[in-house]
């Protein structure tokens, strides 16, 4: 072969960002197209590539002792595949017109422009970071990445009070609340809404409050913070609020984040309304055929309402870059949409929820009829049955299936991906009746949970 | 209201069988119908009324301390209901032509005639019985009714020795090997087949196998049982086979179970090829518009195979008697018929299958693709994360999902749950590769197990 000229005529494809999207599509381009078809440049600014942010959490809270664990693949490995991979360099600018982007050594301050035929942009989400005085005092701290995560394991392990506020109730909030708790800390977790786990209805978060606090976890809902105060060494001692001041030796803020599309915006791609890049089916960004995008910087489409919404998600990440890398590489391979699938836990506490709540539906003018059950886990008389509520909400007259929320024990989370599929599948709630579900009476009672929620969903319809 | 002329012109249900399909059925008619509409007369030749069978081997175990825990409703509860219970009453003979039943009090020995305007059948199963000497002999066990269930306790009370056989490795086998574990016998299973759970593919069925083997229980395969032999006292002694002899204390009999339908085949009611009754969708005797039929002696249709199964499962039965009972009260209510799933455990081991396995697609005509991974039931650097080989069939060309066969330990089992509702749905194999499942470290992988089957299965349709 010669090389030269395989050099010449090969197409670049540059990456922007080297975690779950972006090296997930860098690789999967690489297995439909050798390096001397397709040469691959990925510039990341952090110190990690390919690793779990979602398992940070577990880290805080020791059940993962090493962050080598979460590192799906190092720098090295992609190395090892023909990716030039260039570490703490950060994409500065995309010029679309010239198709190129100018990238800094972050060392050496030294910036360059480097050309691309096919471009995947992969630039993530950043945290919500509320602007108030105080908040970047030592001893706060985001858990977005994992040099945050070491960050806060450093402050924890130097930190003599026991004392910590979560200021946030979602996902990230109830996960670090959590390993708080597992490192013995007494845990105040400080949230805006009125319940905790806003991406469930209300009366579901409910009850996740009330087990959190049977936890021994102390839950300030309906609060807002205001600032964090200091001590006389400029370290965080406190949280304030309007109306209280909650004694803080260590702060996580789990607020959320937003898709980081600075550099996507200043180079006049198309955003949408939740600031995430838009994308067709093909995850290619709207209106520009060489140039992708995915992972928590886009917007997906979300089947059940129709509309788009901001999701970051690992699980979603690595599809987006499946789909990314195999357009790049020249195959078919389609993103068509969520469902809003999400399972969490604190502690024994299962939480789960996929497609719409009360209020999502309302927005987006459906009308609906909505029901609450009681059952177990498992057969009633099985050793280790625990209570589920299971909600269900049904379009009005269609009867179409439109979400599912889940709190219980062990066996509840992972439940609501009966739902999902019934979802993807535009099933009614009189069909899903109907499932032939696993029945045994170590994994559920004779009528599943989703069934019973079905059936009564079902009749609520037929009235409807 | 006058209740003389109410009684001369109220219908007159007759229900055979007072266990899951039958009282379901007794007691949706009764939401449904008031006794002044609607008289129920419900016959059942045993002890028990609404039991769960499927909980026999758990209470043998000793998991369920009571058999009252396995009841759901008693002889009592239901007469509350204005149900006319007839207990240890068996009934002999349909007259269709005469829409009649004759009864025997099996106390008394007492014979009646008892009309109906509408007949429900459900008279269950039967354990099948291999017909060689010494099956009868005290010591050898059969677990299809609570009565069986007793007399196996109360056996393993008064036996010394703590030698168990086990004659089958289906559903019931596996888990009255884990029964007698718990109870501290050493278990052998003999099994005619190549590997235990045949409604495994022996692929999967191998890895049963050796997990069972690993929990300290003996496997005997390929070993058809020829008689049961006993000692001066007349107990079972031993078990033979063509080629060996095991020692027996105990010996239970789960080789599986046919359809009871003597009763309907006599009356000339239509009965399939596995010798279950045929219903239509509303679970109505095929060209009998005022009997219905369901439970373990009702063939059901395969959704996906689009033939007749033999299916002894009381999740199936609870739903046949809600369907029943509807259709009789009036309403409307179908069974569209089933994807064969099923779950079982025996120990921390975790079984399942739905849909086909290699040898039901043969035989039906499907050309398919077969794919087996191995994974992990949670992300693999969360504790707890144990392995799990998830097996998938889809048919050529065009894709779409034909069975799923999961084992595994915690976490596997309900998994299977997402196959049987994308069969349920024609769900092809790449659209599985969509879905959005509940993804957290403590949950799944970023790429769930069914997925990252769906996902090879894919790859493998489209060079098919």
């Amino acid at each position: 072969m010669n090389m030269s000229r395989t050099r010449d005529t090969r197409e670049r494809l540059v990456v922007i960002g080297g975690d779950a999207a972006g090296m997930s599509a860098a690789s999967q381009a690489r297995r439909l197209k050798g390096p001397d078809e397709l040469e691959i440049v990925a510039f990341e600014r952090g110190h990690f590539t390919s690793y779990s942010a979602c398992g940070i959490p577990y880290w805080v809270g020791g059940e993962v002792t090493e962050p080598d664990q979460l590192i799906a693949r190092t720098p090295e490995e992609h190395r090892e595949r023909d990716i030039d991979l260039r570490m703490r360099t950060e994409v500065m600018e995309i010029d679309v017109g010239r198709q190129r982007v100018r990238a800094r050594d972050l060392e050496s301050g030294a910036e360059s422009w480097t050309s691309y035929d096919k471009l995947v942009i992969a630039t993530g989400a950043r945290p919500i970071r509320p602007d108030m005085p105080g908040v970047d005092a030592p001893g706060v701290h985001g858990v977005q990445t994992l040099d945050d995560g070491q960050a806060l394991i450093d402050t924890l392990a130097h930190t003599r009070g026991r004392k910590a506020v979560v200021v946030g109730a979602g996902y990230i909030g109830v996960e670090m609340a959590e390993a708080l708790i597992n490192r013995g800390y007494e845990v105040t977790v400080i949230n805006r809404g009125s319940e905790p786990m806003s991406t469930l209805d209300p009366d579901m978060g409910r009850l996740v409050h009330e087990a959190m606090e049977g936890l021994g976890i102390t839950m300030a809902d309906d609060a807002a913070v205001t600032k964090v105060l200091t001590g006389e060494d400029g370290r965080v001692r406190a949280v304030a609020t309007e109306n209280a001041e909650y004694p803080a030796d260590v702060v996580v803020l789990g607020i959320g984040v937003r898709p980081e599309t600075t550099l996507a915006k200043a180079a006049g791609l198309p955003l949408g309304s939740h600031g995430g890049l838009l994308t067709d089916l093909a995850m290619r960004v709207r209106g520009h055929e060489n140039i992708w995008a995915g992972g928590d910087c886009v917007e997906v489409l979300d089947l059940v309402s129709g509309q788009e919404r901001h999701i970051a998600l690992g699980t979603h990440a690595n599809k987006h870059g499946q789909v990314i890398g195999t357009g790049v590489g020249g195959g078919y391979a389609t993103f068509p949409g969520v469902v809003g699938t999400a399972v969490s836990k604190v502690c024994d506490l299962e939480i789960a929820r996929t497609g719409l709540r009360e209020k999502d539906a309302r927005r987006v003018g459906l009308q609906f009829v909505s029901v609450t059950i009681e059952s177990t886990s498992r057969a009633g008389y099985y050793p280790g049955a625990s209570p589920m509520t299971v909600k269900m909400l049904a379009e009005r007259r269609t009867g179409r299936l439109l979400g599912v929320q889940i709190v219980g024990r062990e066996g509840a989370g992972k439940r609501v991906d009966i739902a999902a599929v019934a979802l993807t599948a535009g099933m009614t709630v009189e069909q899903m009746t109907a499932l032939d579900l696993g029945y045994a009476p170590p994994f559920s009672p004779v009528w599943d949970p989703v069934l019973v929620a079905a059936r009564k969903a079902a009749a609520k319809v037929r009235a409807s």
